[in-house]
Order: structure tokens, then C-alpha cells, then sequence
């Protein structure tokens, strides 16, 4: 038997992820098959097999690797000097992360919004899959709390707030964006940008006239 | 015959709707079946069907119910004079909806979040919801529209950013409120609002030293 170099491996375990995103982001997990999965990759199952044990590895897979993304483009982001303000930052994330698998699109669009709100949905009655999402948002909310550090020792931001509580909203945020976009379609993120904007502007009556 | 009163019809109406958004909120749309309805309301059939054809049309009605509720409060809400600033107003509404049916608990928590959730995922694939929840999210939107104007009325709000933009912002952290509690359930309102206060405060580096 030829020996497969690492580079076919890594390749081909990419196909098969990119693959599944898309059976999945189309049809739902529970809609979707390992046939399907199969059918979309044109691979024999033996193929498939090798790399994962079936659709819950597959899910947890496609999970861990946008969290990991998303965690390390905010702790890249806490490292610059100066901090890049959050309407920039939330900016600059979403682009990458919907620009992540530029050849993965359903109906003219990136599947990142559908699949994440398929993929809350299913953690709600798949214990495995919320234990992996519990640690993804442990991370990228540790990540966020450095931005918010960073933000205050730089006094861009009131000191007296607790950063756990604004990183929890700027998370919520991303999420709220990522399902207006899957129900309603492409938002382009400028307009996240100026919405920011407009809530750093906020002050007491007559503070802005 | 004997004849039924009006407050009969509504009192019946309203305990099939509840009894559905808790099998939903438990289990999911897919995995419930009318008869997992009829038996947690303890009717037979021909009186549930008297009120509702059907699954699509129960989501339909809950989804409207709930989307008719956060519409009025905002409404409401943007009437008041000084109108109140949007960390207290979140609060109010978040508190407001997971208060709604305090009869309605999955796990001792509200079980609003989780029905959100799954309402979302629904919507991906079934047309005659995505219509409910975009004509629902258009008034809410507007809703927010009338608050934003009013910041900016108010001189609260820098004028030069479009109230739109700002109002899907608003729309999509209660969005990313609700997908964090049902993830990761409850989280006190007080952690929203302070997260609010935090992101309002922000300014040049420098600025809040």
C-alpha cells in the first residue's frame, strides 16, 4: 500500500468537514445523513470512516475549529497596541469568519450563519455537542474579557464595569448578528459598525446636543 | 347545545397554546407530535383541533403572541418621557418576556429562550414561519426605530448615525441574550445592563482617565 503523506490527510479531512458544513447548513443535522455527507464529498464511506466515527464527531469538529477561529482573532486583536475600538474589531471579525470558507455558500450566501443557529438548536438536546460549545464560549469569552481589560487600562472605557458583563455583550451581540443573517439574510457589516457607533455615543440627555 | 362564553374560548385557547410553547420549548419542534400536545393539556383532539389545524399553526400563533408582546413594550416604552436609556430598557423587556408565563418552566428556567431558539431553526426551512417572523421583526424594528429617534431627539444619541443600524443592534444583543440562556441558562438582567453601561461609556483612548 502507498504511503499517504500527511498533506493528502489533512486535505482530505478538510474536504469532509467543508462537506458536511454544507449538507448541514442546508438541510439541519437531523435532515441530514451520512449518506448525504458521503454523496457531497463523493467519497466511499471506508474513506470517510477513517476520519470520523459519524455525524456527532463531525459536528463537534465543525464547532471546535469556527470557536478556536473566532478566539483567536479577539486574542490577536487584545495584543494590538493601540486596541482596535469594537466597532472595528466586531468588524474585522465577522468579515473573517464569513469569509472563513469562502467556497461554502447556500443560496448565494456564507453557510456560517445558518450553521450556527442549526448548531444551538441541536446543543439544546445533545449533551456532547453543549459540552463543546460550554468550552468554546468559556475561551472566546476570556478572550473578549482581555479586550475589555484593554480597553479600560487604556481608559476608552468606564473602569468601574465588571469585563465579564460587557464581554457577555459583545458576544451577544455576534450572536444576535449571526441569527439576523441566517433569518434575514447577508446585514453588511457596516451597518453592525454604525449601530456600534451610534451605543458609544449614548450619554445623558442633552450630553450630545 | 349549551352555548360557551367568549372568556371559555380564550381560556381553552390560551391553555393549548401554553401547553404546545412548553412541549416545544422541551423537546423541539420535530420531536413533538399533536398528541404530545393533546396529552399535556389534557384535551381530546376534536377540542384541540377546534382551535388550531396543526403544529404549523401553533408555532405560527406562539411566535406572533410573543413577537405582538416585545413590539407593545417597546412601543410603549418609546412614548415615555424622558425616555429611558436602553440599558434599562433591555432590562425591563428581558425581564418582562422571561416573566411572561411564569407557569412555563423547563429545568426551573423560563422557557422562552430555548422556544427561540428552535423557532429560529424552524424558520430556516419552513416558509410560512419565516413570513411570521419577518413581518414580526419589521415592527419591532420600527419599534426601536421610534426609541432610537427619540435618543436622538433627545440629544442622547449622536444624530449622524442611521436609526435603523443602532435599532438592529438593539435587536440583536436581546437576540444573543436569549441564545446565551438557553445555552448556558439564566443570566441575572443586572450582567446585561452593566455590560449596556460599559459600551455606552466608550471613547477615544485617553478619554475616560
Amino acid at each position: 500500500m502507498a504511503r499517504v503523506s500527511q498533506e493528502h490527510l489533512d486535505a482530505r479531512r478538510r474536504q469532509i468537514l467543508d462537506g458536511a458544513a454544507l449538507c448541514f447548513a442546508r438541510n439541519g443535522f437531523h435532515a441530514t445523513s451520512m449518506q448525504d455527507v458521503l454523496k457531497e464529498v463523493d467519497l466511499s464511506a471506508g474513506a470517510v470512516y477513517r476520519y470520523f466515527s459519524g455525524k456527532e464527531e463531525l459536528i463537534g469538529a465543525i464547532v471546535t475549529e469556527v470557536l478556536d477561529e473566532i478566539r483567536d482573532t479577539f486574542e490577536a486583536a487584545a495584543r494590538q497596541r493601540p486596541i482596535p475600538p469594537p466597532d472595528v474589531l466586531m468588524g474585522s471579525v465577522m468579515n473573517k469568519i464569513l469569509n472563513m470558507k469562502p467556497g461554502l455558500m447556500h443560496e448565494g450566501q456564507s453557510v456560517f450563519p445558518r450553521l450556527v443557529v442549526q448548531v444551538w438548536t441541536e446543543t439544546l438536546r445533545n449533551e456532547d455537542l453543549s459540552r463543546v460549545i460550554n468550552e468554546g464560549y468559556v475561551k472566546v469569552r476570556a478572550a473578549w474579557v482581555k479586550v475589555v481589560e484593554g480597553y479600560q487600562d487604556a481608559g476608552m472605557m468606564r473602569a468601574d464595569v465588571p469585563p465579564e458583563s460587557v464581554a457577555r455583550i459583545m458576544i451577544a451581540l455576534a450572536q444576535g448578528f449571526a441569527a439576523q443573517m441566517a433569518l434575514f439574510g447577508a446585514v453588511p457589516v457596516e451597518v453592525l459598525r454604525e449601530g456600534f457607533r451610534g451605543l458609544m455615543s449614548m450619554g445623558e440627555p442633552g450630553s450630545r446636543s
